[in-house]
């Protein structure tokens, strides 16, 4: 044990790295309230004080857990490259890697869930995060000005708004997989229904979006 | 207490009724981990024992809870009339009345999640929930084809992705108003984000239908 902290004491990136990991997989499993801080402990190879040390606390390690998932999903989007595509590709590709995004890292739906029952008081005040929504709403817009400008998109769409439905129709269909495949009668999660999905919400979008 | 279960017991269905509101309350507040047959036991006016009496136990009446309000949903629904209006009247209105439903409803959406985060295990095999939602879906694909035969709608809309995708634009937006309203900045539930909300969302649909 003093063999381990020492090794530890000389990774803290790395430390807090392993932390965040299995708090992740915690508090999607189990939510904030059903989490335990122990368990955290056991699979990160941390041990409690480290985690207190590092995160403060419960609540404060769940504040980073869901910064870090909002983080992870706002940089994938940066890296797209939509500013330099042509505006129907751009909006494409973002639908594409918003829905890749959510079957990638599926603890993120979860987690989204587990704050918005909190309130979102996890991320109130959070300033980087606002900031970073900040960038991808203006990313959004720039495609429609775009389209709009060569006259392939409709005037006056609100980026806002279809920032949130581009969310939502991919986020939906996965959190609510179980109760619509056993209501609808088939594997929302098989190769063809995910296919199937995917290409219906991109019509939706273009179709949304396009003059 | 005699006399109370005296009452009740002659009262069976209002009995049955006031449990079942109560655990609705309850269950969407805490999920089904988190709620306490006392606390609906108290809040009910009924006692455990009577709770265990109508419905087995604190997963049965989950069950019960989950059933009545998708049976809720799906009965608003039978009763707008849509097989006798135009097609576009019809699916405007379904837009409406989803949306109208989740709003008058707020416990709808977060017992929905809470049956996901359980695999949906509270309404596998229950056939009256299958049958309503088949005869849900069967009522979309009416109105499809009618805007088809119409020439108003494409050809080839799947009916089961509509229906998702009608839920999916109102039922995101709500349940993640609170992490929505800190990212994005504004309100999500005021009178003017509401009704703009709303009315992207018919749109979206429209678009989507319309030749």
């Amino acid at each position: 044990m003093g063999e381990k902290m020492a090794f530890r004491a000389r990774n803290p990136e790395q430390t807090r790295a392993d932390i965040l990991a299995a708090a992740r997989v915690e508090f999607a499993r189990l939510g904030l309230a059903g989490a335990r801080v122990d368990t955290i402990a056991d699979a990160s190879g941390a041990n409690k004080r480290m985690i207190y040390h590092y995160f403060g606390g419960k609540e404060q390690l769940f504040e980073a857990v869901i910064e870090e998932a909002y983080i992870g999903i706002r940089a994938g989007e940066s890296e797209l490259g939509l500013d330099e595509m042509a505006p129907t590709d751009a909006l494409h590709a973002l639908v594409v890697a918003t829905w890749q995004y959510y079957l990638d890292n599926p603890e993120f739906i979860t987690l989204v869930n587990s704050a918005n029952l909190h309130q979102a008081r996890h991320i109130a005040g959070n300033k980087q995060l606002r900031k970073l929504q900040k960038s991808y709403v203006e990313r959004v817009a720039g495609i429609l000005q775009r389209g709009e400008a060569q006259r392939k998109f409709r005037k006056g769409i609100d980026p806002v708004q279809l920032c949130i439905t581009i969310a939502a129709i991919g986020f939906y269909y996965l959190t609510n997989r179980h109760t619509g495949g056993v209501l609808f009668g088939f594997n929302f999660m098989s190769r063809d229904a995910l296919a199937k999905r995917l290409q219906f919400n991109l019509d939706t979008v273009m179709r949304l979006v396009l003059v």
